[in-house]
């Protein structure tokens, strides 16, 4: 996973808090990024139901609520995959030897749990989590 | 984190299962890769004090028992850093937009929390315990 679940997040928090709908052009400016790279991301969220961009009007609405909104599945769309991705796994061991022969299994195994607490972890975390503590944060300048 | 870590663990199975000391070049034919890929691997288990090559005998011995060797030792050793990293931010945020300038905080300590929980989780997990399923593996073979 690249920076586009952070940068997912920020799009979805431009979203929530904007009082009128914000086009690409104008996330694309916060995030730091080209307007296109937004698209892509947008694509997804409105493909899996989480955002909208309504016909005639220029720019992106929230259909879910924050507080209802996971980072699980922000995570799950943006990846495009049901389970979080955490440790990769060595591509050639050799068959020949009893180790390399089963290494792959096992350390799968062993990562999925790992990698289940993270997706509980991200399901217990919502949008709505991430814009208060901006809003701390924000109240602290 | 890249497949290195994975590779430490084939690494330290084959070391700790080995009846004779194993060399590099031994490792490196079950891991699917070259001996100086091994060796950059094993040199920083040993500055870590969890292996060892005896002066004078070519290959390698554990240091550690493997049911006291956590793969959150493991994966420190071969990140070179006390912290798991699981999820990457995005570098650009603008700092001209309230969101952009307060992003990066926010999703560190948000991120912060998640790998946090994975990494209680790859201390709770012993290079025993991958052996032991390894050892199931194979009894099933």
């Amino acid at each position: 996973m690249d920076t586009r679940f952070s940068s997912a997040i920020h799009i979805l928090i431009m979203i929530a808090g904007a009082e009128t709908p914000m086009t690409s052009e104008q996330i694309a400016e916060s995030v730091g990024t080209n307007a296109s790279y937004i698209r892509k991301i947008t694509g997804l969220l409105k493909k899996q139901g989480i955002i909208d961009s309504r016909q005639g009007i220029s720019g992106f609405s929230l259909l879910v609520k924050p507080e209802e909104l996971s980072l699980l599945r922000i995570y799950q769309t943006i990846a495009e995959t049901e389970q979080v991705h955490v440790f990769d796994l060595h591509q050639n061991p050799n068959d020949e030897c009893i180790v390399g022969r089963h290494i792959q299994p096992v350390l799968s195994d062993v990562f999925r749990g790992i990698e289940e607490k993270a997706e509980q972890e991200l399901k217990k975390t919502t949008l709505a989590d991430c814009m208060q503590i901006m809003k701390m944060r924000i109240g602290k300048e």
